[in-house]
C-alpha cells in the first residue's frame, strides 16, 4: 500500500479516501495521509489569570532555583547568553528578562520536509500531526506474548506505520531492537527507517556523536550539503529533561548539534504529579513550564530561529505505588492546559497518546482515547505515541498500533463540519419518502452512499448471527489480520542506488569506528 | 454498597470520594454520586444560520409534508389545538405558528424527584445524569455468554447499576426478562425496579395501561395520590418515533397518559441516516428536529407544561449492509450538532452512548468513548444507555456496565478545573526539593496525596511484573469481579413494609386481570 497522494486535511476539513491505494494494494479501507487542521477552537479551561500566575511562577523557578544543566558545553553558551552560570555549578539560573527574550526568538510554525510527495509536516498553527508509538522496549502481538523488541519487530513496526495513513511520521524506533549493540543500533535503524519508509522520522538526542550521525545520513538521503540541511528541517529529536529541573549532558550535546543543523527540537519536561514534581497539578504545571522554557531558551542560545516544540508530558502516579499512571483525568487536565501554556509563548505544542495498560485490553483503549481527545481538544500540534503503546511506553502493540489509527482517523472526521445547504437538507428526497417509506433506495441516497460515511478499518458493524458465522472475530483479531497484510504487502521505498550504497558505506564505515564510543 | 449521600456535582466542580460507602462494604473506590454540572462551554461547529437553516427546513416538514400519528385520541387533542387534521387521516400537519407556540409553553428545566436522599436529578441548563443500559433483548458476561435476558439477568443488572454511583438513574429495563410474559413484564420489573433501588427509573411508553399501572405503582411507593403526583415528576418514559415522520399508537397513548400525569417525557427519533433518514446529515437532522418538535408540541397540546426533553439519535447505517452503526464519527456530529438545536429551543437534551459491537471488546470501547464524549461536549442533559451498552443495544454486558462506569467518572473528572494559587502552584515544595530530588515525601505531597487525583474502578496501574503475578487479570475481568460484588453486596431498599404489601397487592391483582389486554 502506497500512502504518498497529497491530499486535503483532516480534523475539519474535506475528506479524501484513498481509493487508488487501497485498489491496488487491497488494502483497508483509509482515509488518506494529511496534516489535520482544527476547525474548532481549542478547550480553554484556565484563566488568563492562571495562566499568568504558571508563567510568572516558572519564571521565579528559573530565576531564583536554577536548573542543572549537565554539560559543560550547554553552560559555556548559557553564560555568553546572560544566563546565571556560577563557577563549578551545573546550576544554571535564568533572569526574567533573559528568558522573555529567548523566547521571543522561537518561530512559531515551521514545516518539517518529508522525503515522500506530500510528507511534509506542517507545524503550528492549528496544524496537527500524529506520530507511531517510539522506543518501547517490549512489544506483544501478531500472536507473539510480549517479549524484548527485536530488529525484525521494529522492521514490522515501520512497515504497519508506513502503510498506516492515520500515521504522518515516526518519533523514535517502535520497539527498541535490543538485539542490537547499543553502541551501533542508530546506524541500523536509520537506515531502516530511510529504506522503509518516506515518512519523517527522529533520532534520539542522545549525546553529539548520534545526532551528527543522523545529520550525515540524512544529507546522503535527501542529497543535501550539511550548508543545505539548515534551510530543510527534515527531521525533528527529543530533549526529555530529567524532572526536577535538571537535563542530562547527553541531551544537551545532542540539542547543540541539532541547532546548529536548524533542525527542529521538542523540548517535552515529564513531570509525573507526585513523583519528580508536586502533587498538585498547578505545581506541576510551573514546574513543566519551566523546564520547558529553559530547553526553549537553550535551542534559541545556541542558534536564534531553531525551530522548536514546547513539549508537555505531566501525568500522576499512582500515590499507592508510585506507578505512573497516563490518560487519566489528570493527564487529560494537563494535556488541555499545557495547551494553553505553548500558545501563550506562540510556540507549536507536543503533546502524546499514552496508557498504563499492561495489556491490548479496554482500559488501554479508553486512556488512550482520553489522551487523544485532549490533545486534539487542546489543540496539540505534533502529537508522539498516538498509536500503538501500552503499559506507559514500556511496550508496544502491533494489533493496537492499527486500533489506534482507526480511533485517530475517527477524531478527525468528528471535526469535520456538517453542510448545511438544500441539497444536503434533502427536503424533496423527504417529502418523495414520506411517513413510513424508507430511504434505502432514494436517487438522492443513491448519488451519496459511496462516500457519504467514515469507512471504518477495524470497526465492524455486521449483526451477532453474521458475526459468529465469520469465526468471531473481535477488534484486536480483525486488527491483527490488518497489521500482517501492512507487512507482507509492503514495498521498499524507491530510492535511487547510489543513495542506498552511500548509506551503507557510511554505516559500514561508522560500525567500524566501533559507532558511539563518546560515552 | 449504599450511595445515597448527597453529594457535590461532578464534570468540573468539586470532588467527593464515597469513602464511607466503600469502607463499609469494602467495595471498589467509587465518586460519590451527584448530578453533572457543566464548567465550559458546548462545541457549537454550527452557525446559526445553519441552525436556522434547520429549524425552518423542519418546520417546512411538519406544514406541508406532516407527520402519521397512528392514534385517533391524539389526532382529536391536536385537531382541537389548531393542527390541520384531516377526515379519516393519519396524516396531521402542523402551521409554523402552532409549532412556535406550543414549543414555548416546554419548561427549561426541571427535577424527577428521586426516592432515596440526594437522588433527585436536575434536568436542562447545564445539568447531566448518565442512565444504565436500557431495553437489551440479550445479554452477556459473569461467566455467560450472550443468551436471552431473565429475570434473574434484570435483577443483577439493577443490582449493579444501583451500585454504581455513575449512574445516576434506570432507563428501560437494562436487559428484557423474556421469561416473563410481556403482558405482565411491567408488573414485575417495576416492583423489582421499586425494591432493588431508589435510583429513579422509567416505565415503557407501550399504551395507556402500561402507564396507568406505573403511574399507580409510583403512588403507592412515594405515598402521594394522583393529584399529588402531578405535581412531583418521580420518572419519565421515552416516545420514539417510527421514522420517517410517523408516531406509533401505542407511544401516542402511553404520552397522553403521562403528559396528564404531568411526568417527563423524552421524544427520540431514532433517525438513522441512509435508511429511516437521508444520507446526509444535515437532512437527517432537519427530519429528526421534525419529529422531535412534533412530539415536544404534542405533549403541551395534551397538557402545557409537561416536563419533556428533546431526544436525539441520529446516526448512520452500513451502506454495504444497511446494518446500523453507533459510536461513528457521523454520530458524534449529530450529537453535538443536535445539542446546538436543542437550546435553540430551551428544552433539555438527552443523547445516549452507544457502540454496535458483537463483543465487549476495542471496538465496544472507543465506539462508546466517541458517544459520551460526544455527549459531554454537546451539553447533553439526560444520557441513555451511558454504560452496558452492546450491538446497538441488541446486548447489554454486565463487565460493559463496569468499565463504562469508569469511562463516566473519568469524564466527570476530565473537566475539575485546576486551582491556580500559592499553595498548588507550590514553590516552597518545588525549591525544597531542588533539581535531581523527588516529592515523594515532601510536606507537600504527604499533605495531599490520598486525594490528590482521581482514583479508579478498574484501571489497574501496577507494572507487568506485578500483573503477571497478580493473574492477568484484564479490565474486563477485573470489571466482573466488581460487577458479582455489587451482586452480592446489594442491600434490599429500606421500603416500609406497608408499601410493599400495597405493591404486591396491586401487581397480584393486576395479574389477576391479566395484566396488559387492550391490545
Amino acid at each position: 500500500m502506497t500512502t504518498d497522494a497529497a491530499s486535503p486535511t483532516r480534523i475539519g476539513r474535506t475528506r479524501n479516501i484513498d481509493r487508488a491505494a487501497r485498489s491496488a494494494a487491497r488494502g483497508p479501507a483509509q482515509l488518506a495521509f494529511s496534516v489535520g487542521h482544527y476547525s474548532m477552537p481549542p478547550l480553554m479551561p484556565l484563566s488568563g489569570d492562571a495562566i499568568e500566575a504558571i508563567h510568572q511562577a516558572s519564571l521565579t523557578i528559573l530565576e531564583e532555583i536554577g536548573i542543572d544543566l549537565m554539560s559543560p558545553a550547554m553552560r559555556e553558551i548559557a553564560a555568553r547568553c546572560s544566563a546565571d552560570v556560577r563557577p563549578g555549578e551545573e546550576r544554571v539560573r535564568f533572569g526574567r528578562a533573559v528568558v522573555e527574550h529567548y523566547i521571543g526568538l522561537a518561530p512559531e510554525r515551521f514545516t518539517i520536509v518529508g522525503r515522500g510527495p506530500g510528507r511534509d509536516l506542517q507545524i503550528g498553527g492549528e496544524n496537527v500531526v500524529f506520530g507511531c508509538v517510539s522506543s518501547a522496549p517490549n512489544c506483544s502481538g501478531l500472536g507473539q506474548d510480549r517479549h524484548a523488541g527485536t530488529f525484525e519487530d521494529f522492521r514490522n513496526f515501520v512497515k504497519i506505520g508506513h502503510g498506516l495513513n492515520a500515521i504522518n511520521f515516526f518519533g523514535g524506533y517502535p520497539v527498541e531492537p535490543v538485539d542490537l549493540p547499543a553502541s551501533i543500533r542508530h546506524l541500523d535503524c536509520l537506515r531502516e527507517f530511510a529504506l522503509l519508509t518516506d515518512k519523517v522520522f527522529h533520532p534520539y538526542c542522545l549525546g553529539r556523536q548520534r545526532i551528527e550521525d543522523a545529520l550525515e545520513m540524512m544529507c546522503i538521503l535527501r542529497g543535501l550539503t550539511r550548508e543545505q540541511l539548515r534551510d530543510v528541517p527534515s527531521m525533528y529529536t527529543v530533549v526529555n529533561t530529567s524532572s526536577p529541573l535538571r537535563i542530562e549532558g547527553a541531551m544537551l550535546e545532542g540539542m547543540i548539534e541539532m541547532a546548529r543543523a536548524r533542525q527542529p527540537i521538542c523540548i517535552t519536561p515529564f513531570t509525573l504529579a507526585g513523583a519528580m514534581a508536586p502533587v498538585t497539578l498547578a505545581g506541576s504545571l510551573a514546574q513543566q513550564n519551566a523546564e520547558a522554557l529553559c530547553g526553549i531558551v537553550l535551542t534559541q542560545m545556541i542558534e536564534p530561529g531553531t525551530p522548536v516544540l514546547y513539549g508537555a508530558y505531566t501525568s500522576n502516579v499512582d500515590m499507592k505505588t508510585g506507578a505512573p499512571a497516563m490518560g487519566t483525568p489528570e493527564y487529560f487536565r494537563c494535556v488541555i492546559a499545557s495547551g494553553q501554556l505553548a500558545r501563550r509563548y506562540g510556540i507549536p505544542y507536543r503533546s502524546s497518546g499514552g496508557n498504563a495498560s499492561t495489556s491490548a485490553d479496554a482500559q488501554s483503549i479508553y486512556e488512550t482515547t482520553f489522551a487523544l481527545w485532549g490533545a486534539v481538544l487542546g489543540h496539540a500540534n505534533l502529537v508522539m505515541h498516538a498509536a500503538g503503546w501500552l503499559e506507559g511506553g514500556l511496550c508496544a502493540s502491533f494489533e493496537k498500533l492499527v486500533v489506534d489509527a482507526e480511533i485517530l482517523q475517527g477524531l478527525a472526521e468528528c471535526f469535520r463540519p456538517i453542510e448545511v445547504n438544500v441539497a444536503e437538507l434533502a427536503l424533496d428526497a423527504i417529502r418523495d419518502v414520506g411517513p413510513g417509506g424508507h430511504f434505502f433506495g432514494t436517487p438522492h441516497t443513491l448519488e451519496r452512499y459511496q462516500t457519504a460515511f467514515y469507512m471504518p478499518l477495524v470497526s465492524d458493524w455486521q449483526n451477532y448471527g453474521n458475526w459468529v458465522v465469520a469465526g468471531k472475530q473481535d477488534a484486536m483479531a480483525r486488527a491483527s489480520v490488518i497489521a500482517r497484510h501492512l507487512i507482507d504487502t509492503h514495498q521498499p521505498q524507491q530510492l535511487d542506488p547510489g543513495i542506498i550504497d552511500a548509506l551503507d558505506d557510511f554505516v559500514a564505515r561508522r560500525k567500524e569506528e566501533g559507532g558511539i564510543v563518546e560515552s
